[in-house]
């Protein structure tokens, strides 16, 4: 798949030029950043709810939401990268535009743990859920502290 | 996939009852769709500055935009059919909630032509491309007239 080729490439940094050429404003990037954040916690956070027992467990609609969180986390990540972008209307750190490969690798983290929760999800087993669930969160978790003011 | 499954039992009206309960508010589902329109704009608007002649062609960076674009209709478009979410700081009109199966066909020809424009750009020709993009884009100028204020 391309979106895996796309996020190789990003990590060795051979697309981050091309990537960054890509948002002609920093208020681009942080425009997409934002709106990629609203629907992978969306998604999440719906599964949260289920996880936490504060919403029946339905296993196609556990899935299907899994499902989206892996694809959200397919599509590039370059607006985390681009220049100037931690400045303004944002709570990004400049830690992320500073050392890009670090960054890259926290997101792969990020892919990994995601694509596992996928395959827990279609066993359809809470039991194997749940621990993946917050093997995910915490890859998100330590995104956060490191890149998040 | 379970996207795909998914999106198949949203156009029969099955998946309706269950991902309208996904959002708690309608509030919540306009600010999910309207991150949802920032991604697909921003990849497909990328694409179309190399269609118009404004950016050279770069095949694999064109593909991956299409592929995103791709990823980004295999979401979930219930957010577009949430109840009361017609209201608000929205330019949605009424007739998707009042007809969510009309509403869905316009997306699955959205899904059709993307997933022609992936292919068209994995070809790596632009006379391939061009009229396919302009496919895609029809089927957004459709969905626009008939569903946005």
């Amino acid at each position: 798949m391309m979106k895996r080729l796309v996020a190789g490439a990003a990590l060795v940094g051979l697309l981050a030029a091309v990537a960054f050429a890509q948002f002609a404003k920093p208020e681009d990037a942080i425009k997409y950043r934002q709106a990629q954040m609203v629907l992978i916690v969306h998604h999440f956070g719906t599964m949260g709810a289920v996880v936490k027992g504060e919403v029946a467990y339905d296993a196609a609609e556990f899935a299907a939401n899994a499902a989206s969180v892996e694809m959200l986390a397919g599509l590039p990540w370059d607006a985390f990268l681009a220049p100037g972008s931690d400045k303004g209307d944002t709570r990004l750190k400049d830690a992320a535009i500073k050392e890009p490969a670090k960054f890259m690798a926290a997101v792969d983290a990020f892919e990994t743990e995601t694509a596992r929760l996928v395959n827990a999800a279609d066993s359809g087993e809470l039991d194997k859920i749940k621990p993946q669930f917050g093997a995910v969160a915490q890859t998100c978790s330590n995104c956060h502290k490191q890149y998040r003011k």
